[in-house]
């Protein structure tokens, strides 16, 4: 038997390899991927470079891949654009130059242009492809199909892939969206249904391409691994508050169009610092590499978020935007736009990890210096007790303990994860993190870059790189669910709507804004540190504020009248009522408080929650004046409103909270139940003569008060204490005191607020008692005294 | 008729001053002020250079004086050691040295030594001061006996003062006695009660130099005058921390014999450091120069204090200390001093005003620097936009802001108070107060001295000499009255005898601490930051701590058994009973748990009150194990541990807990108000099949668990869920789950701990199905898990 040759073995070596690359080709089959919007900004600058990286990553393990670039441009010029970019690739920073030149020109070989417009071009497309793969042998794993398209084109598009250019059954489809999704939860909502008759959910890619920034992907990962350190500090006993920022020199000169519909909120803050805000946030699942799992926790954190109010923002607008607007949009000189190109926001995190930890959120055009980062600042919780001058960056507790995510820019000029050194040595992954030596005299956040262990990307890469590769790995965690998308918008459009007519305040830019966009928030509102500077254009808002009134005192029915706007009047309610609460409790040891619900009293409770100091809860009793028949747990029940606003920050005991007890055997305000009965037992049990210290109502626009509506057949007159009562509105079933049992208080406070009360209130100002006509004309404590609380609104209209 | 000449005119003016004079002396009479120990070092330093002062402000106003200094010696070596300390008195800097001597010479004309022993001494002086009085024809006003003596010679004084040398009627007593005032709140009660047989309360000035120091007699003249800049922002809602610091360089060489007997608690922080923290926390009276209402709120403060445990303290002794003792104080060589020359404490005030902030104490021997202040860090509740090196201290709400009352000497050298410049311009007397020129280089508190306002005194003046004057002008809010020195003293004695065998951390002293003295807190516990450095001489206290020791798993009575340290056990049984919490809410939507009380569970809420971030506590119901027929709001009720200890730090609806009925028509455990049956059918309405999710149960002596005694008649067996029962001691009568009811439940935990349980478990865990010799034995679940919990010390004793 004849040995074979060297050469032979070689051959047969050779053949061996190339047959076990084909099989491998064969079983991980090919893969097509559609770039459509080809020759547009964002592919010729991202995402060519991308889906080049890709090849170059992917294409030695067993896929066989074809790039088809695509618009609408004709053939010969797209294919004209398409040669320059595939020109202009380069490639890592360690291949050499003729290594390069090779795996572009097997690049541009596996390139295209092609012309994608009507629905027969995507039909061509997927036969194209198909002959393709039938004619080379192999088996279609997938398409990609990147919309780098206005969002107008999504929707024919979306029906030409789903009616034309479907991959056969076996293979997959993906398909990649760029923002905006939408302009707010109802637009986001129309988009998605409408893409969600052409795709499933497991088929979209919604790109956010701060997902894909070094360091924000590292988020996570960092907090995996360093889970035995942070585990005790990442929570509200130790973090004091956490910055999200992103911070622009430039400003909007020539994107007015798209800038003047979107505001600073719906371009990054809603996306962007909101993602981020999420991965620092949300709770850390038990394998942060499972998709599902992430994306499971990032919707909770999406749900624990606490609702924004118009003061939890601050937006301002730079100098030249008006003007830019109308240079660029052709509007006339009196036009004066009121969007903002700043602001700050402040996020509370409504659950026990985060309870109480301010998320402040901040983005702006034309600032002083470009930088993004995500701050975490830990409680200082040290003393220490030596003199400041010897405490050391490794020992002391007392310097500033702090995890930054540093994104980019700034006077680090590049990404880093930075971690105080008093805090502890992070582990990051040693092949692609690699420690940043000290640059003496550079301060970040107000110590030495030598106090922080600071780590950066042995290798810098690009967002899109890095998102198109975790397209084709299916890493649907780095891309935005429809699900999370809506809840994203949940949590934004009411802060959205409340801003539309908000006057943002003017900023010069640049170095000279000086101080007049710092802010500062107190528990959970948000203002400018500084008084408005001199408005150079003044905005429509310039309503008075309530400062330049006093608080007026008049006659109302015979009665007292206090007038003010909204917040002097609350405040005025609140500390009468402490006043009153101070002398029960001095004379009585305890002070009985009926409260109604509703939306006026919110305000009241806020007000009392904080700032009180002196109110003696310990001794206050809280009774209801009147509830819905709704299980307490109900948000429509009034008891809801007074434990979430007020039980939930004072200390009264729980046997001093007396909640109506409409739910009884499992029933709600059933006759036999006697739960009226029983409350007006407890009440004569308790509360001396049945006599309340203070009583607060309210006033309906149809003249109700309590649960007492006009023509109401119980309660208006007669013996009983509590009665149970019908509501023209829903819920109908009504549990209230009665007339006779409020006229027996010591005080009555009747609140009355709002533009909408204004026709109501002038009409009881002029009748008579009629209770059953006008409930709230039957209020007139027998002994005690009755005071009328109205805002300017409702009293002048 | 001649008129009268020049000369005639002049001799009648100076004849109707000079009566004026002496009838305005007539008017205001004549004080006595007897300087007991008069020889002494206090005395000679400071007391009689404050009686000086106090001739030179006051001898012109209507009062005539005379200075008496006594002591035990001969008077004619006394009369020499005195005549020595007149002639070396100084006057006020701006005085001309010819005035001075005039001055000083009308003082020693006043002044005179006399040996003060015997009863007839006292008598003498008495008679003597008669004598005088009505010699020139005066009225006697009063007299102060100033006790620079040792406190033991106090009963003797006080005896003989009261007995032989009061003044007549219509003039007035004040005794001045020096500290220490006690050891522990036993003593101090003793010996304020042997001085009450003597004095009045009226009559007693205890000195605490502390409040004679010009900028601790500031404190509330500050609040006060700064009212409308303080009142937003004196709480808790803007204060981050304060601290209450005095720092001494040299250590107690030559003072042991006093040292040692006191440490450095009861020598400067249960007084000084304290005084300053009630000054600081008070609620501001509506008038501050009422004496009696500072005393009042100042008293009201003390009552607001958080308890102290030993976890609330570090403690820390220098190396050389132990040493010095057995030198001064003649011990042996194995002598090793327990007492703490330095200590850290955090304190909490438990108002609405404080509640959450961080009163830090500390002071210490030996330390790096010699420095006191108290000083007020206000929260950061500002975003500044600005790069942070554009910040500027009187715009930047960012850079901290701090009140600081800088008592005296470390960098700054002389007292001042300091306001940051981004708060307000502070208003302080412009007479007395000066502001404080830059000192380029001059750091405090992190910044720059230009970043405040800084006030001085014009003019500095010694503490004894401000109370002197304090005692003359009847200022009693400038002493220590006996209620609160011991209230004072309540608050201290706890923490002084839990740390009575705390072997303290050794510290080299001076510069060469480091940060070995640092400290940080976490809610109520303190901790040094470092771990413990070798320590030079093994204390007695090396007891291994819980991580040497792994948890251990095993059987009890056929069940599984969990043992480990206390720390480790509660920490294993909180986990326990929230997995068993996540797993119920994911199935059912709620979680059913029944507590036990008493003093093993505190520590379980505590630990489930923080920490447990994934706890649905939203989802959880709480049920009462047992009650004592008290009412819910009884110190005695197990509500009201559940209530302080985890209700109010988690939030659980209001109506998902179910305390149990034992106060129904204002009667306890009444029969006929059926509590027993309404709690059990709340149990079946709203607990499924009335099989509890978990219930946790203790172990009794003997041998009881819930409120189920021995030879119990009802519980034990039968059908009924909730039961009334008997205990064998206060308060008898009791309500209960019955056993029953407990064995339906998913899940039973036992927790046992303690020395005291040790025989009761070794005997429980060899009886058969006894329950009704001992109920414990009759937990049993049907159909659920049954889990023991038991820390070593009642496990393995």
């Amino acid at each position: 038997m004849k040995h074979p040759g060297v050469r032979e073995m070689l051959a047969a070596t050779v053949y061996v390899a190339l047959l076990g690359c084909l099989q491998a080709q064969q079983l991980q089959g090919h893969v097509s991927i559609i770039l459509l919007g080809a020759t547009g900004d964002l592919a010729k600058k991202y995402l060519w470079q991308g889906l080049f990286q890709l090849y170059l990553d992917e294409a030695g393990k067993g896929h066989s891949f074809r790039f088809h670039g695509t618009a609408l441009t004709s053939t010969e010029q797209g294919q004209e654009v398409i040669a320059k970019v595939l020109e202009s690739l380069s490639c890592p920073s360690d291949t050499a130059p003729s290594r390069c030149a090779e795996l572009k020109a097997q690049f541009q070989q596996l390139s295209e242009y092609r012309r994608l417009k009507t629905p027969e071009d995507y039909l061509a497309l997927s036969k194209d492809i198909e002959a393709q793969v039938q004619h080379e042998g192999l088996r279609e794993a997938g398409r990609i199909f990147y919309l780098s398209v206005p969002p107008f084109a999504y929707a024919d598009i979306a029906r030409n892939i789903n009616s034309s250019c479907r991959p056969g059954p076996g293979a997959w489809l993906r398909v990649v969206l760029e923002k905006p999704f939408g302009h707010d939860h109802h637009s986001a909502q129309q988009l998605a249904a409408e893409l969600g008759s052409f795709f499933q959910e497991e088929e979209m890619y919604r790109v956010d391409h701060y997902l894909g920034k070094q360091v924000v992907a590292q988020i996570l990962p960092f907090r995996d691994q360093n889970r035995k350190a942070l585990d005790g500090l990442w929570n509200r006993h130790h973090v004091e508050r956490v910055e999200i920022i992103m911070k622009e020199t430039v400003d909007t000169a020539g994107r007015t169009s798209f800038y003047e519909e979107y505001g600073v909120i719906r371009d990054v803050i809603q996306n962007h610092l909101t993602e981020i805000l999420t991965l620092v946030a949300m709770e850390l699942p038990g394998n942060v590499s499972s998709p599902e799992a992430v994306l499971q926790h990032k919707l909770q954190a999406f749900q624990a978020l606490r609702g924004l109010q118009k003061s939890s923002a601050v937006v301002g607008q730079y100098q030249a935007y008006s003007q830019q607007v109308r240079r660029e949009l052709q509007k006339p000189d009196s036009f004066h736009s009121l969007t903002p190109t700043f602001a700050g926001i402040l996020v509370h995190v409504d659950n026990l990890r985060w309870e109480g930890v301010p998320f402040i959120l901040m983005s702006g055009k034309a600032l002083d210096e470009r930088v993004s980062y995500a701050r975490v600042l830990f409680k200082n919780q040290a003393y220490c007790a030596q003199s400041e001058r010897r405490w050391e960056a490794e020992q002391s507790q007392c310097l500033p303990r702090q995890v930054i995510f540093y994104i980019g820019h700034g006077e680090l000029g590049s990404p880093a994860v930075l971690v105080s050194r008093n805090l502890f040595r992070p582990s990051l992954p040693s092949a692609s993190w690699w420690e940043v030596t000290d640059r003496p005299g550079l301060h970040l956040f107000g110590r030495p870059l030598s106090d922080f262990y600071a780590y950066s990307p042995v290798r810098e890469q690009d967002a899109y790189s890095i998102l198109i590769s975790h397209i084709f790995h299916h890493r649907k965690d780095s891309f935005v669910t429809t699900e999370n998308l809506l809840a994203s918008w949940v949590f934004w459009t009411p802060l959205l709507e409340s801003l539309a007519r908000e006057v943002p305040r003017l900023y010069p830019g640049g170095a000279e804004n000086g101080p007049v966009l710092d802010f500062e928030f107190s528990s959970n509102r948000l203002s400018f540190s500084q008084p408005p500077p001199e408005q150079v254009v003044p905005g429509p808002g310039s309503v008075p504020t309530p400062s330049h009134f006093q608080v007026l005192t008049a006659k109302y029915r015979h009665s007292p009248l206090i007038s003010a706007w909204p917040e002097e009047l609350i405040a005025r309610l609140a500390g009468d009522i402490e006043a009153a609460a101070v002398r029960a409790v001095q004379r009585f040891g305890k002070f009985h408080l009926a409260l109604s619900g509703g939306s006026s009293p919110v305000a009241l409770f806020q007000q009392l929650a904080t700032g009180h100091y002196g109110f003696p809860w310990a001794h206050t009793h809280l009774w209801l004046v009147d509830e819905r028949c709704v299980p307490l747990w109900d948000p429509e029940s009034n008891f809801q409103g007074l434990q979430a606003h007020l039980l939930q920050h004072v200390r009264v005991p729980h046997y001093n909270v007396h909640p109506m007890p409409v739910q009884r055997h499992q029933r709600l305000c059933a006759e036999e139940d006697q739960g009226a009965q029983a409350y007006a037992e407890e009440i004569s049990a308790l509360v001396t003569n049945s006599s309340f210290d203070l009583v607060l109502l309210g006033m309906g626009t149809d003249g109700h008060t309590a649960s007492l509506f006009p023509q109401s057949p119980t309660g208006l007159d007669g013996e009983q204490l509590v009665v149970r009562t019908e509501s023209p509105s829903r819920p109908f079933q009504r549990m209230s005191l009665s007339l006779p049992l409020i006229n027996r208080a010591r005080k009555v406070a009747v609140l009355v607020m709002g533009r909408m009360k204004r026709d109501i209130a002038m009409l009881v100002s002029r009748v008579g008692h009629e209770p059953k006509k006008w409930p709230i004309s039957g209020v007139l404590p027998t002994s005690g005294q009755l005071v009328w609380y109205m805002d300017y609104e409702a009293f002048l209209g």
